[in-house]
């Protein structure tokens, strides 16, 4: 048996699989200060300790997306070493905040398999479940992926493929924020008038702003995630691959977008929930990247009368501004489009 | 009424507008080890907690410059986002120290306006000021930038130009040190012998070393001070313009001249103020800059006898090592003059 | 006497000279979030609180070669600022635990002069010694570094070559490690299960994975580090030097080839010692990093039950993966190979 990890193989895998995951990783205002220097994010709970305390945090919170990749690289190792493509993300829940000093960890369970009709793949699902030393849930998600054959002879698993919800319900958001006190929220300092009332569904929105991305940035990034999936790092063995170049992680793409975004959603402060999300075509060092949203609900929480919850698809493109709001070329997508991302986010009433 | 920001252009600002600009931040010892990493200063007081409770601070205060460009940063959504050139500073004032864990905010006001006589474009001059969580003043500074008019027809304000000092004077200086203990404070660690008097106005200090700047590197650095301005960060619309590439924010050569000033003004450890600093000529990614400095005069700070101050002249170059202090070619400015900066730096006496 | 560092050459240099070095710094979580951005280092102990916690740590250590950096950076000024070559590394002891929040500071000793037959260069020997806040000491090493002559006809120094160690022994390691609960050691947690018995002097170990290396992060490592060392930040200069580019720190091949070895040894947490190192080959921007591993020895350490150590040979590689273990061509080095590293790390019993 060797001493190195080869990471498992479609045929490694079985349902009910309860994969522990290694690097339980502190998570620190170190972490934050990069986060900001890698996507220029700006909601203003996030930046300012000040502000959060005035609303009823005890302090800044970690960014979203920043505590979604540390939990997600930990997964890494054991799930997708060998993974053709990353396929999709669904029932994504924030559960607690996450503050500097906090640890992470994250346990997964295989929670279906499909072997593809060519034998050389097969899809693999997992719910990960990432927690702080507490014990408390802070992120429960599923997440499919292809992933090779060690040998294409190798029987194949019973089908399972696993019921996924398209979204997740108002009624099941809002377990990361605390009851804030919206009269303290100053739009302001935080960069925009509208709260949730002031978005209506079907509205779109560019968010104008392009950033472009470098190698040195997104494998920062990565490596910051401890996220070790091989193809974001290496170039002389991607040089000789599909694509002759490093792949950026999806991840680095929907924290640019999620940034790009405060330019029309400054206070939509927080992601409750991911319910699904594609990462439609590959993003490469020298890209530039926009964004743009639309609304597709705005709904209360039951319960609550701080914050309501905004149901927002966001795009990601490369190279194409966005003011025309691109997605579809006929069936297919727009070929600037990389990211369509459906999520849950947090704004005051 | 657009979600998105579209940027003030000339003549939507009023003489008198008060601006809070969004944004709040907090900044840690996370925000110091960016700052250290990106220009690799080397101040003692501020690159060590034990040094700096020798003298007499709490502990560490952030570099006075990562101050500034948080603080600027801030400015840029409501000032600068449609200008086309930033054309100066003047009476900076650093007035507290910033320790870890503060959170700073800013306020700007307009306090002049002059349209250029091609009626295209408008010099507004914004006196901003950084506070605390507490209140206090920590920065406040003057600066004029040139921008845009939405519509060439839209009338003139009435022109005011504002009376600026062509400097602080000594009285003016010392706010944001502590009283320190100037026989605690060790030369052999801080890592040069010269005190405020070995020093004399007129003298010219080349500083040697020179700093390759990468597209990643002023990027990170521009995003950690969530600084918007768009012509730093988007290739895609960059490389369509007059330069064909991403211009380098002017507060990074500022900052990476400050660090490469080290080297011969080592104890020079606290910029009380900056008189007023010119970007001469862009900085591109790939360039080296290089600097030099002349003691511009060598005082006393009236009530104190801890600390005194430099006045300094800080000049960058790109490409072009300043053995022979380049400056002037003819009535211009030498062409690989990048800054000229005028500033006040307090050192022990 | 001029007022910037020209640094010392051969002839500055007398047997006994003890020299106190700029430049304390206060390490902190900002300086480990950018160490693990920069490396992706992943071993459970440095990542976690939690983790060093349940084992008897008071919290995270800083990684050792993070500490390494800090203090040999502060040599580079009065050490190597003309040097031509970093020749090797003995005797590297870490001797106590550095955590966020520490001030480590350096003085060296030179212990040895010997003049080259060409009289243009000579080898400095210093013993360089690591201190923390309160005086405890860090880490002791010796390295030897090739340094110009600023006069050929400079009169050569007594020649007094230092005994230096080929290997620390088993008893002289430990010192850094607090005593550690090997059962509460989580070795799922940590990524692998093997300990030390379950390594045997001579096996091979191939590391696998390979890091691409940037420009932007070789020069922000460098400059975390406070290492001024002209050839690794100015294009300007060295595209006009031998190699036409930029040199990587060696330090930062060490830094990367370590976080590769993780993939085998992730649980020799704790580097107690390196007992040698040769930088076989320069590494540029743009080369990829890979890395293989032979245990030369396990071994009890006296007087402890908790944890042993390995002494590992780890060699590093540019553009050459290592399933067969390059290491020698001949009688010299493989031309791939760029790091051959001599070392002692612990790991739980």
């Amino acid at each position: 048996m060797p001493k190195t990890n080869p990471g498992r193989f479609f045929e490694d895998f079985r349902l009910g699989d309860r994969l522990v995951h290694a690097t339980p990783r502190t998570v620190t205002t170190g972490d934050a200060a990069l986060y900001t220097a890698l996507y220029g994010t700006r909601f203003a709970v996030q930046s300012s300790d000040a502000f959060a305390r005035a609303i009823g945090y005890p302090k800044s919170p970690l960014d979203d997306l920043l505590v979604f990749h540390v939990v997600f690289g930990k997964t890494v190792p054991d799930v997708s070493l060998n993974a053709v493509a990353n396929l999709g993300y669904a029932g994504c829940r924030f559960l607690a905040p996450v503050y500097p000093g906090d640890t992470l960890s994250t346990v997964s369970e295989v929670i279906g398999l499909k072997e593809n009709s060519n034998r050389k793949t097969g899809v693999v699902y997992v719910r990960s479940v990432g927690t702080n030393q507490h014990g408390d849930t802070v992120l429960d998600y599923v997440r499919w992926v292809m992933v090779r054959k060690r040998d294409e002879a190798a029987p194949a698993p019973e089908e399972h493929v696993p019921a996924l919800p398209k979204a997740l319900e108002p009624d099941q958001l809002g377990d990361a924020c605390p009851v804030i006190d919206p009269e303290a929220y100053d739009t302001v300092l935080a960069g925009q008038r509208h709260r949730l009332n002031d978005y209506v569904a079907g509205e779109c929105i560019d968010h104008v702003d392009g950033m472009t991305v470098e190698e040195a940035e997104h494998m920062l990034a990565t490596r910051l995630y401890q996220n070790t999936a091989k193809v974001h790092f290496n170039q002389f063995t991607e040089g000789q691959g599909r694509f002759g170049r490093r792949l950026i992680y999806g991840g680095h793409v929907i924290s640019l977008a999620r940034a790009l975004s405060f330019n029309g959603l400054a206070n939509a402060f927080h992601i409750a929930a991911i319910n699904g999300g594609r990462h439609v075509a590959p993003l490469f060092a020298g890209n530039t990247v926009f964004a743009w949203s639309q609304i597709l609900a705005v709904e209360e929480l039951p319960g609550r009368d701080d914050v309501g919850a905004l149901r927002i698809r966001t795009v990601a493109t490369k190279d194409r501004p966005c003011g025309d709001y691109p997605l579809k070329a006929g069936d297919d997508y727009d070929p600037a489009v990389i990211l369509d991302l459906d999520y849950w986010a947090l704004i005051p009433r």
